[in-house]
């Protein structure tokens, strides 16, 4: 059973949700709980119902548009993504795995298919870094793991996200009480753009995720001494930036090498004291992360690089330390899933495997199901930016791998 | 014929100049044209006229105490510095030059004793940074090196340099006209503290300045691609920080290596763009400076500098510019100076020669007459700050070897 997905819809839906956007704010800005938000809610909630969906906003606001399976002992596959944005963001990153849900529901109903599970599309709530501190909000709280802490937290404006929610017509108080346990669904599935160079560099057209990376960020410190520019002479000095750019070159270095699974390490963020260019830098803040699929990798190279940096500190009679800011476990696709969608790519355009080196609502639905994605390509690498760009064509293929996939885990079970 | 200052009025005079400060600011704080500098003038002022000085405030608003000489046709000697701080600095920088001035006038009445040349000390008008953008303000306006658009130039309060020079007694319209000209004094002579940790580390008293170097200062930009830290592997990443780190280390690496005068390099300043730590930084903006007394290593040093860092670039795929922010001209100590000095330090205590790494009074005096400086230690070498500390006890050692400097000088004329 082949199924073609419309090129000339995807697009149509793409354009459209781009129109509701925050016109006084670069790129296309669809901030999450905004007026510009409820419009796309109401756009897409039109949509499914056309398609013929049951359409239904959960506890947590996430909108779920749904197809009955024929089979009723079976739990839903669920594909979806998120539709609110950065600021000065894309008009692809999320949407397109929402598109993709859309289109699929609708070719299957015009094909007159009706899968033996159920199937469920759904706009996560808030996946991007939101007002409130949090990122994923509605995947949070779709599986539970949405504090009471975290519903209490104001944006700058005062909302209460708790409010936010049951503005959006969520019902905060039930979040907890509905959500969705393990087992819940056969598998969760979507297709989001790479946000890398990866599948265009090396010329294929789809991504089958093998896992999304977990990510350890410390806060590095270098102590020196804020001496005078002119008067220290070369040996007398405590320079806390020359210390500094030997570690960020020892990380980039232990990073290079060749593990088991691909690493990336960043120092992104880092700040000069006092910041006078006839001063001696006293001292050096800067925060790294390294990410890969692989934790023990990642423990390895942070134990080498604080090693190294201790050393590199008492040659240059600096202070060094180490502070962790935050440590996530990576999440695995299992090996059944991954060999599913690897079918699904290849027999649709040019196919490598890839881990995600970002986090998405894949990441919180692994909690109770088994999780899959597929990437498409992201012209130049770019995302959260209004040059982010995928070609209608290759959203297209991914929509096309997706829904094959979707079938296949149907025939299967 | 030996003269032997007194520590007591020096301690005295220095801590009595340590009470007129801004006490809302942190540590000793007189910046120029305050009433806090006011109320040092005046005091300086009944403290020349105690001794029996002629006293004069000239066109430049430089203060100027003044002891004729027994032979008509010879040009004065100078002795001073500046008793203006920078916020936050400490009581000795600028301050033990005018200090010595009075002390060496002082103990010469006290003994009896008429030079051959006049003597003129001289409390020179806003040597630190001012408000105005413009330092040495005063010793400036002696040599007509002060323009019409620096008198111009406002403060942040919308004061006119002209008026806050008129307001201290300065003649702002007759600087140009009663500048002095070259050859319109015999020698400067300045003590200064250090603000370096030479004389300390090497366990010397007294330092023979050689002469002050030049400094040329550029502005860096290293420029990559801000892309996502996660999802960009470490071969297709264009960081601007990893590029710069290497550049900055280049230039220690090239200042460390051993020339026929000292030299040093420093990035004080440093920002990252964007500065995130989820971002790979796409641009990176650092002032580099380097000093020496030798012109000639310096364009060397940045022309290898700058041929390294493009292959640096080249290799990374980043772009890297150099512009030229300033170059100074570097000011020798003669050598009959310096064996002047050196002569009257040595008879003082252990001496060493060393280049100012920072520019001063007399820098500007150079322009119209031979100047010496004598180092005193300062702790740390730190200076600029409220921990800023010189010894009474090295502050006379510094005295004494500058009045054996003038009666030397005086002797032999």
């Amino acid at each position: 059973m082949q199924i073609k997905p419309s090129m000339e819809k995807i697009r149509q839906d793409i354009d459209t949700l781009a129109t509701f956007v925050d016109t006084s704010k670069p790129g296309w800005t669809r901030r999450p709980f905004t007026r510009w938000y409820v419009q796309s809610r109401e756009w897409l909630t039109k949509q499914m119902t056309e398609i013929g969906m049951e359409v239904e906003i959960d506890a947590a606001s996430n909108l779920i548009g749904r197809i009955p399976g024929s089979d009723p002992n079976l739990k839903p596959i669920m594909v979806g993504s998120h539709t609110d944005t950065v600021t000065g963001g894309g008009r692809f990153d999320g949407i397109i795995g929402v598109v993709a849900g859309l289109e699929i529901a609708r070719s299957l109903k015009q094909a007159g298919i009706t899968l033996c599970h159920p199937l469920e599309v759904v706009d996560f709530t808030a996946e991007e870094p939101s007002e409130f501190g949090i990122s994923t909000i509605g995947s949070r709280g779709m599986v539970d793991n949405l504090s009471e802490e975290m519903l209490e937290r104001k944006d700058p404006a005062g909302l209460v996200l708790n409010d936010a929610i049951l503005q959006i017509g969520g019902k905060p108080s039930a979040i907890s009480e509905e959500a969705r346990r393990k087992g819940a669904a056969a598998l969760y599935l979507e297709l989001h753009i790479e946000q890398g160079p990866v599948l265009e560099q090396t010329g294929n057209k789809l991504g089958v995720v093998t896992g999304i990376v977990g990510i350890q960020r410390y806060r590095v410190v270098v102590e020196g001494s804020p001496n005078h520019a002119g008067t220290t002479p070369m040996n007398m000095r405590m320079d806390a930036l020359t210390g500094a750019a030997q570690v960020i070159l020892e990380l980039e270095s232990l990073c290079r090498e060749t593990y088991a699974e691909p690493v990336v390490g960043t120092v992104g963020k880092l700040n000069v004291e006092p910041n006078a260019s006839n001063v001696i830098p006293g001292r050096v803040v800067f925060d790294l992360e390294v990410r890969s699929l692989d934790t023990d990798i990642l423990e390895r190279i942070i134990v080498k690089l604080q090693k190294n940096s201790l050393e590199i500190a008492d040659k240059r009679s600096l202070k060094v330390s180490f502070d962790s800011l935050s440590k996530s476990e990576p999440i695995l696709v299992t090996s059944e899933v991954q060999n599913l969608v690897w079918e699904s790519c290849q027999a649709t355009a040019p196919t490598i495997s890839l881990p995600s080196g970002a986090g998405h609502d894949a990441n919180q639905l692994a909690r109770i199901t088994s999780i899959g994605m597929i990437f498409v390509p992201s012209k130049d690498g770019r995302s959260h930016c209004p040059e982010e760009w995928t070609s209608y064509e290759d959203v297209t293929l991914g929509v096309e791998a997706l829904t094959r996939a979707v079938l296949l885990f149907d025939e299967k079970a």
